[in-house]
């Protein structure tokens, strides 16, 4: 028999049921494909009628684990726990939602998706990432055990180094070792902000930002950006208005749009910081996936008035799931910023840390950067290929220099909805323009990801989102636009 | 030779100097009690000033990592980076600086230290830990993806049973992963109050809620507790005075006094929960760690309003490197949770988690406990019987029935300091007692955990602490104790 059940148990045998074919199947145990035995095979095996089967397997269906065919049985999903939230018109479409959605995507492994920014699992160096991880071995002892807060001093020693080639000169001292940018851009913003403040964001920018931002109560005004970074001028004007406590960017490889600020933004950007007295808060995860030119240096890089906390990680340039990642933060901010990490969990588990140190020691980061930035260029190529070729006239995109996003800006329509519906309908995940924008102007945006499909399956997407795009605007007669699109290009 | 420097670095060479030797000794290659070589070895063997060498050994001496001995030479730390912060008369013993300086130095093996309420890692089953994870290898790819950021539904199925047996009926969709029962907290805190909200807590609690406390701006109310637990009483008036959102509790084997709440008080607070509709904050980390009987169940056993947050993880009844957790909610609170754990950090990395769940899966946990539990009643026995041999009348302590902390009371004394710095000097660590009291009455208390040292040791601590403790009251007259001492028994 393929499960088992406890009679003994307090849990209803069909709970019990429905628990046994998750793990089986989240265990891989049941892979994408396979047949789940009948209802009445099923019901006959454990000695329990047929409805409590059927309502398992209804649960499990509805979770989107199995899929039933009438006259063909039921099959483990080729897209497990993948039912997006957002392809139901009744769910709204938050930042939460979006992102628990790409979140959940992560373990579908035959997921057709362009909806997520992640590196893809397929070019992971796995071999080389468990030879560190057995490296640790003989210390689990130690290992296992609490760790400094502010991260190992290993991995920091490790990550100074990693800096130094990013043009930053902090000692280990000065890094603050997080679990992931997600929970950096969580400390900064709790460091430098209180509920009601507001503070500067690109529009658009990262929804998982927006969502954190949304968590603490603080108040999102979004900047305008062109090809070469938010507008000076408006972060001048917006910032004194609004008394603005930090701005938030990604200056190389914008997710989603892939720009990089021009380099005399960059120093119009820290003048008005250090001019003005807002922080700026620099999300430098995309710089080293860079296809036409070396990586950007990072505005910390340049950073002389002490204004810039700056983050990374290594969630793109090698594997999310380490959930490890980076802060260099002003001195007077550096010791504000580990209390809050020990109150929001203590520190990162230390056996990830020392692998990743070892990892970075032996040079495999480096070697495994440059052996994925001419796959994922390629990559970006065939979708702007197929973006030329499939797209119909009025619908503009961005041409991302490096990461992993590019943005879609269809002409406006209105009382459709947004097109990533009308793509999932065909059986494709793309993320939301809407989620990316502080101030909704629409439903007319897209993000589309290139990094975790291969070529072939680029192409095909983006074929298929041509299409769907036509139908999708050949639904309604245009919107007269606005004669001021304060949003310039994007 | 040793260590190298890089000249084509911009890192100043005693800069480099010093962090490959931190590299050294945190990677075990130095291990405590290697002679370094001396300053006129170094400089000549690297080709640098003596000066250079000498002021990285300086710095190496200050942040505790080496030793200085006139005439002997310089030697790797016996308590590698264990020089407490605590110990500077200039330094305000906080929270956040207590808990620092515990998680520094759960990275040393050779400490003398009863400051830490953590288990001891020389009974980590580490060979079992190994194989459970090694199981994972063939799925690296998909392990080191993004994953759910309620947590992987295979270790969640696991946790709902590992629930059941705790009398808590929880599906794997009600419960969420955490990383830790602090960040559960943090995330619970956050879901229920405002900065400036009023929540009651225990006097004396955990020192870490405290310290989210002060992160998030809200104002803890002390609870006056007797050895049943939390006085019902004052739950009613403080809560009603107050307006409290929550109060927060570990109502089993309770850090630091070890108390365990009564059955009726458990009723009654509960009661008192749903009337005046506050919420409690269950943490449960401590209750399988029982030494006279079985673990009391938790509060959420009987929690038919729905007004508990239950936390537990296995940072205590496991290792706590694994950073994990679990929290079930009221169902009210469900989404919400996860989505301030999106905002906080995605998830934990589901490596860790899978290799919990196969732990759990094969029974592994369950034989620990069984395996430890014994080895830390004997542990707190020891205790107990050392502090009756050695401490002078008028000292009182708790006898706890399980956990790893009891919780010492000396008569008042004035203009002192706190005792904790005079054992210090001794060279034990017991963790300050102020930092365990939301309103501080007196710097007369201290933690003393017995869990991490073999018998001996507490055995010797305790000798040298009832020593400390007789010169502590011998050096002033006993101060006039306050006729009503609100604080019953602790």
């Amino acid at each position: 028999m393929l499960i088992s059940i406890d009679r003994s148990s307090d849990a209803p045998i069909y709970r019990q049921i429905v628990e046994r074919f998750q793990e089986a199947i989240a265990g891989g145990r049941l892979p994408p494909g396979a047949q789940l035995p009948t209802v009445r095979q099923l019901a006959d095996g454990l000695g329990v009628t047929r409805l409590t089967v059927q309502s398992a397997y209804a649960e499990l269906q509805s979770g989107g684990w199995v899929e039933a065919t009438v006259g063909r049985g039921t099959f483990v999903s080729e897209q497990v726990q993948v039912r997006p939230h957002w392809s139901s018109a009744e769910q709204d479409v938050t930042p939460a939602v979006v992102i628990g959605d790409i979140l959940q995507m992560g373990q579908a492994q035959s997921m057709r998706s362009m909806a997520s920014a992640s590196p893809d699992a397929a070019l992971f160096p796995a071999g080389e990432f468990w030879s560190c991880l057995n490296e640790q071995q003989q210390h689990t002892m130690i290992l296992t055990g609490y760790a400094p807060a502010q991260g190992d001093a290993g991995l920091r020693i490790e990550l100074a180094a990693f800096l130094a080639e990013r043009g930053i000169a902090a000692s280990a001292e000065q890094i603050i070792v997080t679990s992931g940018v997600t929970q950096g851009l969580t400390l900064a913003a709790q460091a430098l902000a209180q509920p009601g403040d507001a503070v500067l964001v690109e529009q658009p920018t990262y929804v998982g930002f927006l969502h954190v931002l949304r968590a603490q109560g603080l108040k999102p005004i979004p900047v305008p950006i062109d090809r070469d970074g938010p507008l000076p001028d408006a972060i001048e004007r917006l910032a004194t208005l609004h008394r603005a406590r930090f701005l938030y960017t990604i200056p190389s490889f914008q997710n989603p749009t892939g720009y990089v600020i021009a380099p005399e933004r960059r120093t119009r950007l820290l003048e008005l910081a250090s001019t003005l007295g807002f922080y700026v808060i620099e999300d430098d995860i995309y710089s080293l996936m860079a296809y036409d030119g070396p990586p950007p240096l990072p505005l910390k890089a340049g950073d002389d008035s002490d204004r810039v906390i700056y983050l990374n990680s290594f969630s793109k340039s090698l594997m999310p799931g380490l959930r490890l990642g980076m802060m260099v933060a002003p001195p007077a901010l550096h010791e504000r910023l580990i209390s809050l990490r020990i109150a929001a969990d203590l520190g990162s588990p230390l056996l990830l840390q020392r692998t990743l140190a070892a990892f970075l020691r032996r040079g495999e980061h480096r070697r495994h950067v440059r052996k994925v930035v001419p796959i994922y260029r390629e990559r970006r190529n065939a979708a702007l290929h197929a973006l030329d070729a499939h797209m119909p006239p009025d619908v503009t995109w961005t041409r991302p220099a490096g990461g992993f996003c590019c943005w879609l800006t269809l002409p406006r329509r209105s009382g459709i909805g947004e097109i990533h519906r009308l793509a999932l309908a065909q059986g494709w995940a793309f993320a939301p323009g809407s989620v990316f924008l502080a101030e909704n102007d629409g439903e007319h945006h897209l993000r589309i990801c290139f990094g975790n499909l291969p070529v072939d399956g680029i192409r095909r997407g983006l074929e298929i989102l041509g299409q769907v795009v036509r139908d999708y605007l050949a639904m309604r007669p245009p919107l007269h636009e606005p004669v001021a699109n304060w949003t310039p290009l994007v």
